[in-house]
């Protein structure tokens, strides 16, 4: 990065808060239909700031739901053109009485910017035009060819997006996507997101008699579908922590030794780990480490389950019917389709007579990970030390972003993730702020990605 | 029973279900605390009823709650002394908009007496009265001793009665109890309770993480307290019913080769049972038929169950407890406390690291089972016999009566349970009701055990 750049940037240091503090101020809740018309003035904000600071063909353009801005500069003959993903919807503030300050009243407190969207993905997004200003304001055009999508509907499942990607797909090309939704490691240690999980989430409802049954006159006679719902549960994983559903590990790859060397590098201490979240112990599945079970490998959980008396004292009835909600964490290379037969079968196997079991598949994402020692990585790895004086490291994230997988398969592009956000930024919580070092750092990255790429190029 | 007792029921019929109505407008609903002066005021109409029909001793006993009524005639030397329980308070009446016509305006339609505790249990202490007054009115007395012992919080598990049965013991000798709260079999078929199941009702907390836990971010690495409450449950049974729990079967009686034929004389059809419940099949312990499984095997059953997200959709949460409700019917000679203990420290066992578990009673009762051969069981057999024109059927309630064990515990006696309801009373439900034809059978009933009594005692 040149010291113009440095200059331009010091130089319009308070402008540049003001114009974030501006785009936090309109409350995007994609999830909530009373907020369209707030999601259409962002991106209509934004298309405006982004005409504004020299960028082309921009446009608001519709989808099914809330607007897609895209936006570009493809004057870089001969460099690299990287395709920028950021999204302007928020989460709901629910619950609104958690928050210091109001959600969309962003102020400046201790080094950061607080409100709904400061780091998820307001901060990042503002990051990425402030950037572009900064290179088009000093050198009058950017080092590569950039088009800019910013979606408005991420925080509610991204709905429209495939269609969109796929409608659009001849004014996309591109040779990698860099989305800017992930962040730094604990203690606000730079890092770069090598993969996300997918998911695999189903409901499962075990069918018993029409209507509970008295537990005296019929217990003991009746198969309890509280009992074959638990008898389900526990066939799904042993005790090792291992999924028994045949097939499921087909498609997982193993952990290779350079993986497993850099997970056992990480400064992650899980005495640390067991304690900040207090319980009496770890688990998982045998044979990985923490980092490791989060990071790369699948996962099984109940996320709720319910059927018959749940009130205070006691009702002897054999439950009519009983449920879970039961998803997967899933690695490259599963597919949530797959794992959700796979489990359909193995459930049906497994039930006991006397009930019926229906399973439905809820939601689904598939894994992301970024394709080894892809040179963009390196590239981002280097400017994001030049710009936080630290080298970042490379960690696994245990979460799925479904627009990760939906963005490479829809456009056949690999997908590295430059974040910016620190673990302790309560995204989607009350009183989410970013930390202001990392919103400026992550400027300077930004430009110093795009230099490194228009020197290196994508080839490797 | 002589013409004469024939003749003056015949004459008072009228005035028997002017009566039984009366004792069915007093709303004694034990569970609700605004009906308590309801509850007294049933209680004085017993006694004031008792004392004009002849009895003596009568009194409105106060007890910690709803009062208990005594009442006594003891003028049969030589004779053997019987102690009579019956209950006078209801259930609720809820959910009110299911009753055809209001539950305390009782009124009879289609040979029944309609009304909340038309059969349980008004109806039946009332035919205990009637038959009273008859051989009083004919006979100038009774021809055994009888002590009455009416209770008032029955439905609501008779939190008071052991005390006062205990406080009361001195004046409550008697060489038998009969109880009548019980009833018919499957299409009206006289029939007497040989035994009820006893309950261990238990509550399993399953505690993980102080809060819910994302499951992206903790999946795989932390124990997921709903997975571990399915493997809990599903480790208390196994495939073939059987109850896991070490000593669980300890003091369980086996079938005798008595048992097991009577149990496959009675007129029980498995299909028909199952069609009527309306399950894909039957369940439950290998090796023994449905109604041995429900009258003299234990049994234990999920109440319910809870857990972590319940809604509509999808939340990915690592729930941070899960809980069941657990009972177990038992059978003759288990104990609850010693069941719950052995379940506590087996669960104990079984829980997976990484989860605290806790367990807690929530009810206990006793089994109960009338000793084999005992000469009151003949004595009502054949009086039952004479009154309603068939040998009744001899069988086992899968269900639960408290009082039978804490009658026979608390004052040491036998305990013979004559009752008279039908399977389809609808007890407890909406449109309760009680078959006159077993009302007015069950006064000649009564009368005939009494008479029978006197002539071949309790010896045997």
């Amino acid at each position: 990065m040149t010291d113009d750049i440095e200059a331009y940037l010091a130089q319009t240091a308070e402008r540049r808060l003001d114009s974030y503090r501006e785009l936090l101020r309109i409350p995007s809740i994609s999830a909530l239909s009373v907020h369209a018309p707030d999601c259409r003035r962002a991106a209509e904000w934004i298309a405006a700031d982004m005409a504004a600071i020299g960028l082309e063909n921009v446009e608001v353009s519709d989808t099914g739901g809330h607007p897609v801005v895209y936006g570009d500069h493809l004057h870089a003959a001969g460099a690299p053109t990287v395709l920028v993903y950021c999204h302007y919807d928020v989460q709901p503030v629910d619950p609104l009485e958690l928050w210091r300050r109001p959600p969309f009243e962003p102020h400046v407190r201790d080094g950061r910017m607080l409100g709904r969207g400061a780091a998820d993905d307001k901060g990042q997004l503002h990051a990425h035009l402030r950037a572009a200003e900064a290179m088009l304001a000093t050198t009058g055009g950017l080092p590569i060819n950039v088009r800019y999508l910013f979606e408005g509907e991420e925080e509610s499942g991204s709905p429209n997006l495939e269609p969109w990607l796929l409608a659009n797909r001849d004014r996309l090309t591109a040779g990698v996507v860099v989305i800017s939704d992930t962040g730094f490691f604990d203690g606000n240690r730079p890092a770069i997101t090598l993969s996300v999980r997918g998911m695999m989430y189903a409901q499962i409802d075990v069918e018993g008699p029409p209507i509970d049954l008295h537990s005296g006159s019929f217990g003991g006679a009746v198969e309890n579908p509280a009992n074959a719902l638990a008898r389900i549960i526990s066939e799904l994983k042993d005790r090792d922590g291992l999924v028994r559903i045949p097939g499921f590990y087909d498609r997982v790859r193993p952990i290779s030794e350079a993986d497993r060397a850099a997970f056992a590098e990480l400064p992650f201490d899980e005495g640390a780990f067991q304690a900040g979240i207090g319980v009496p112990a770890l688990a998982g599945e045998r044979g990985y480490s923490v980092v490791e079970r989060r990071g790369a490998r699948p996962t099984l959980d109940v996320n709720g389950l319910w059927g018959g008396f749940q009130g205070e004292r006691t009702k002897t009835i054999i439950p009519a019917h009983a449920h879970a909600k039961v998803s997967c964490r899933l690695v490259a290379d599963q597919d949530p389709d797959e794992v959700f037969s796979a489990l359909r079968a193995f459930v049906l196997e497994v039930a006991p007579p006397g009930v019926g079991v229906d399973l439905r598949l809820l939601d689904k994402s598939q894994p992301m990970s970024t394709p080894a020692g892809h040179p963009a990585v390196a590239a981002a790895a280097a400017a994001i030390e030049d710009a936080f004086g630290r080298r970042p490291l490379f960690i696994r994230s245990g979460g799925s972003i479904p627009v990760c997988a939906m963005v490479r398969d829809s456009l056949g592009l690999p997908v590295v993730l430059m974040g910016f956000a620190n673990p302790d930024d309560q995204a989607h919580a009350p009183n989410e702020s970013m930390v202001l070092a990392n919103y400026e750092g992550g400027i300077r990255a930004i430009c110093g990605l795009f230099d490194r790429l228009a020197v290196g190029g994508l080839a490797g």
